[in-house]
């Protein structure tokens, strides 16, 4: 199959990723062996630790600053009536991040975590803000179109649409490298966003959509079913092109996502850790990786969602996740969680002393 | 059985645990369900908040500031060969602790949080800090007695040192609150400390030692099989006095192991969650709950250690860890991580919109 030129060119404009270190990975580990503490015995935030040294070719790796970027999309599938919420919930949901009234807000504060919201594809105006006065969220528009089309009748995205969202991905991943961004915490906004996710992981995982789709923000198990229709509906309306990743992308994806396999790929051109969230980020991630393997070492699972398409994806990506504390919300609300966890594993690499610094006795024969 | 007098009159001392609030708590949950996001989706957070709610009998909790504190104390039994670690390495790493250069201090710099360090009970001196300018660490010299006797022998405190080192975890508790301190981390060094811990447990769960015993700070299998020997050796010296908690501590448990049953104690007294940490500082946590129940709605547990007892000791509490990183340190470096997230979940239930007050729409039929 021959790539669409659209996205060969684009992939050509990004460049392949930085490589990581390895040698600097092993350095970490023979460090982390010396500090005063058994050696081992912080866990698996050594292990995150010697994964940021790799990242940052650095044995005095951070994760700060570290920045959510949260990106907002619409769904045509919305139609086939896929989400207890309205589609108007996205827009609303984006003044409420830039008022400062969500979650992602809440907990991006608690961890002192920049965070960015970028409308890529809204399908309604977002609401008013004009009354806010202190930019609690820095916003910004690059709506590609509003909103995708419905997958089960014709593609979501033309090629150009889907290759200008994932540029606008790119270029958030570039201004973060620029602004010094240690982490990238991934996040997503979009009313009928579980149910793209589960069609792309149902195609990249050949897994049944049965265990791939769930509630996503409360839906019943009469809506679930419907959910599974539109994914099968949309696989086999979409079959003969879903071989490709760029394809699977525009015609069962979104605008959001789109943007976030962007950012996957930026970032790790960069040099840039990823935060993963859940389920719906964990999707675009996965794409990206279907798009260049080298991206992967790149990034974090910040927890594994209660949604069940999530587990299969992070498995297969070989990720094992931060936290475990039964978030299924979106936004970025567990990469921001997780975030703060991944700078105390650096921090203990950067600026614990070794036994000899501190003069502390070893264990006896070692 | 009669309680010692001295303890009794500490107990009256200390006073009652503050009651929680469980109209808050309820309070709490009911906003949850209206904030933006759907009902329960950030999962364990919203019960994390929902019990600082209570705690501290506001809509508005936080866990900030947080202040771990880390009680230091030298065992007898070390003389039995349980520990590949000479006893001297307790002083050493209270050194280490003032000159900043142990994971606590990495981890509770990386968290925003004070931390204070206490000698309880250290056997040899403190090695030389003078050099030290700049205090990272407040280091306090609250030493009972120079180390506890072998308890395979004798008991390991007279009734006096053991009230005595209860009462400087209940003055640092004290002063925590008085300067506002909204969470306690509960920290620990002691080479030796975690046969002492075993035999407490044993003795509090009616658990076979082996089930219990762990490898430490990395005894080997044969150094295992010793521990389990002498937790055996104490608990048949001692049988006929277990039954007293306050004789169980004293007879089996260390300096600052009785220091943290008295932080549990006085911060229940006075209001103030607690954060557990690993293995040692949940063994006297139980010990706390065994000597005062209405102390245990005030604890949380920072993760689960590798160490095979603590897991029979959170069981045994009814304690869902908050983190599973294969952490095994002590010190109170679980604590230290997991204090953040205690952070975020209050920040969500402070300070998110509701969905009147962001003019999003909520789920149909909701």
């Amino acid at each position: 199959m021959t790539m669409d030129p659209t996205f060969s060119s684009l992939l050509d404009a990004i460049g392949r990723p930085r490589p990581v270190d390895p040698q600097m990975e092993d350095a970490a580990r023979y460090r982390h062996d010396r500090l005063t503490k058994p050696p081992g015995s912080l866990g698996r935030l050594e292990v995150l630790a010697a994964k940021m040294a790799g990242i940052q070719r650095s044995l005095r790796p951070r994760a700060l600053p570290g920045r959510c970027i949260v990106f907002a999309g619409d769904h045509g599938v919305t139609a086939r009536g896929v989400s207890p919420f309205p589609a108007s919930v996205t827009a609303s949901m984006v003044a409420n991040f830039v008022r400062g009234g969500a979650a992602i807000n809440a907990l991006t504060r608690a961890g002192s975590i920049e965070l960015e919201v970028v409308d890529v594809g809204v399908a309604s105006p977002i609401p008013d803000v004009s009354d806010v006065s202190d930019g609690r969220a820095a916003w910004l528009d690059r709506r590609v179109v509003a909103g995708t089309r419905d997958f089960t009748v014709e593609p979501a995205m033309t090629p150009e649409q889907c290759a200008a969202a994932i540029r606008v991905g790119v270029q958030r991943a570039d201004e973060a490298a620029d602004d010094g961004v240690a982490v990238v915490g991934l996040g997503e906004m979009g009313i009928g966003n579980t149910t793209v996710a589960s069609a792309l992981t149902v195609a990249l995982l050949d897994r049944a959509p049965s265990l791939v789709v769930g509630p996503g923000t409360g839906a019943d198990a009469a809506m679930q079913q419907r959910k599974i229709e539109v994914v099968n509906a949309g696989l086999s309306l979409h079959a003969a092109s879903l071989g490709d990743p760029f394809e699977l992308l525009r015609r069962l994806g979104g605008l959001e996502i789109a943007a976030l396999v962007g950012v996957c790929l930026g970032a790790a051109a960069r040099g840039v850790a990823v935060m993963l969230d859940g389920f719906i980020t964990t999707a675009a991630a996965r794409l990206a990786v279907e798009l260049e393997p080298e991206c992967r070492p790149f990034m974090f699972a910040a927890h594994r969602s209660a949604e069940p398409g999530h587990r299969h994806l992070l498995d297969d990506l070989g990720l094992d996740p931060i936290l475990e504390l039964d978030m299924r919300l979106g936004e970025g609300s567990g990469a921001a969680v997780a975030m703060p966890i991944l700078e105390a594993a650096c921090a203990v690499l950067r600026d614990m002393a070794t036994f000899d610094e501190a003069a502390v006795a070893g264990a006896s024969g070692s």
